[in-house]
């Protein structure tokens, strides 16, 4: 299949959107790349790093020649961009993001696109701890996972498109029904990222309450460091991703809970048969993730 | 201060006491390293990569002529040692150990040295995924933080030269109060390994309950695999830690659910701000752990 498009429109020029720019360039996927964004500094860098060719204030003014819109801000302002130019896209546009929840938001995302315009849910899961366009890199997508989450009203050419783009970028492209997506992602990773926001809380308390000028950070060793990394995330983004995927991951708190409780009750009554299986159990398996 | 002992005997050759004693015998710090253990193929590998000069099957027969004693065994088995062979001890030989646990321990051991024999409790923070002999290596301990933790009733001179000896090992060491060495290794330590063993238990209930054939954990990135970790450690270890920290761990465990159960209701009741706030909190303690 070739694949190419006249002009991919990137909102939000992040390392997400930045990275990907990047690679349509490079791999000559697109004639142009617009980047619209909020900071014309970070705008102006990725122009300087080759993730966009040129950057516009106004959105509106570039969707009519768009053939590719990338959704790559904050789930959260996904209708209010849709609201601001989605009636200006041509028909045969291809509308699609890199959110990490799925289910809601492609409901959400299709039934604001104009007749004839097509919207394709991925989501590639890749990224590091540093941010916008300046940590941005052409290898980003290499080897990672990216879901694609097509419905019933999803279009097959426009969907075989974007599977071709993120192959182009060195991704494993799998197609996954889009709540399907929010339960498995909540679990592998909204709910460690519960967890590790609510480990470093229960530190802070915890340093409160501990003698002399101690400061526990300077006693942990290289489990904590790992078991809390992903803890120096993005507050407005992660917001965002527990609200909309807030069913499941109510339901997922709860079980985490129900294991703590578990494993505090044994603890409480000496059990050590019961202990040893709950850490044979979780330690059984962490052995089987590579 | 020339530190310098005639025979070492290691009760417990694995990764922890292997490596001590490799540094023992590089360091010229001892004449003999003699160890002890349960299963004779991997006290024969330890003579076979220099961690000790010979092995015995009765520790009684080594006892009165051994000058420092280093407990390397699970934590839980110390009392039964000590009663074995505790007797056999010369005068002025000095007894310490590497567990994970100090207070409670340390006053055990301490009630259970015979007249003249000297206990010094150390806690090198160090470690590897891999175990036994063959995992030892004699830079284990470099850069790595090592706690004495001496009471009203330890000697002077046996606690310089177990410092000695782990300062020549590489560490950095500093002598804390065993109780608040239980306090903090509670907090840095056992509630993130308690957190990590309950994160894989409620993946393995979340995939139960997936729908199709979906394997959560080929979705995972690479938060899961750090978040999860220290997941993939001894059952056997980790069950004498919780119990021997039990007061502690009970008390951290229900710190880290009071987090779970507040960033759960703040997601229940689309309390964007709380949510916010929490997870800024979590960051900016995260930001501070170098």
């Amino acid at each position: 299949m070739t694949v190419h498009f006249k002009q991919v429109t990137i909102v939000g020029v992040g390392l997400i959107g930045g990275s990907l720019g990047m690679i349509l360039k490079q791999q000559g996927l697109a004639d142009q790349v617009v980047g619209v964004g909020r900071t014309i500094e970070n705008l102006e860098l990725a122009i300087k790093i080759g993730a966009i060719d040129r950057h516009v204030q106004d959105p509106q003014l570039v969707m009519p020649g768009t053939d590719l819109v990338i959704l790559a801000t904050p789930i959260e302002s996904y209708s209010g961009h849709l609201k601001q130019w989605g009636r200006y896209l041509a028909e045969g546009t291809i509308v699609s993001d890199v959110g990490s929840v799925k289910g809601p938001l492609v409901e959400q995302a299709e039934s604001l696109m104009p007749p004839g315009v097509h919207f394709v849910g991925a989501h590639p899961i890749a990224g590091k701890e540093k941010s916008g366009a300046g940590a941005a890199t052409s290898d980003l997508y290499q080897n990672a996972l990216c879901l694609l989450t097509p419905t019933a009203r999803t279009n097959a050419e426009a969907l075989g498109k974007i599977r071709h783009m993120w192959e182009v970028a060195g991704s494993n492209v799998h197609s996954i029904d889009p709540f399907l997506h929010d339960w498995i992602l909540g679990a592998v990773s909204h709910l460690p990222h519960v967890a590790a926001f609510a480990l470093m809380n229960a530190l802070s308390d915890l340093q409160q309450h501990t003698k002399g000028d101690a400061e526990l950070l300077n006693y942990s060793g290289g489990g904590l460091r790992d078991t809390t990394r992903i803890a120096a995330s993005s507050p407005e983004m992660w917001r965002d991703i527990f609200l909309w995927n807030k069913d499941n991951l109510v339901l997922m708190i709860e079980t985490l809970e129900k294991h703590l409780q578990r494993m505090k009750s044994y603890i409480q009554q000496n059990d050590e048969a019961g202990i040893e299986h709950e850490i044979a159990k979780a330690r059984d398996a962490r052995q089987r993730l590579k």
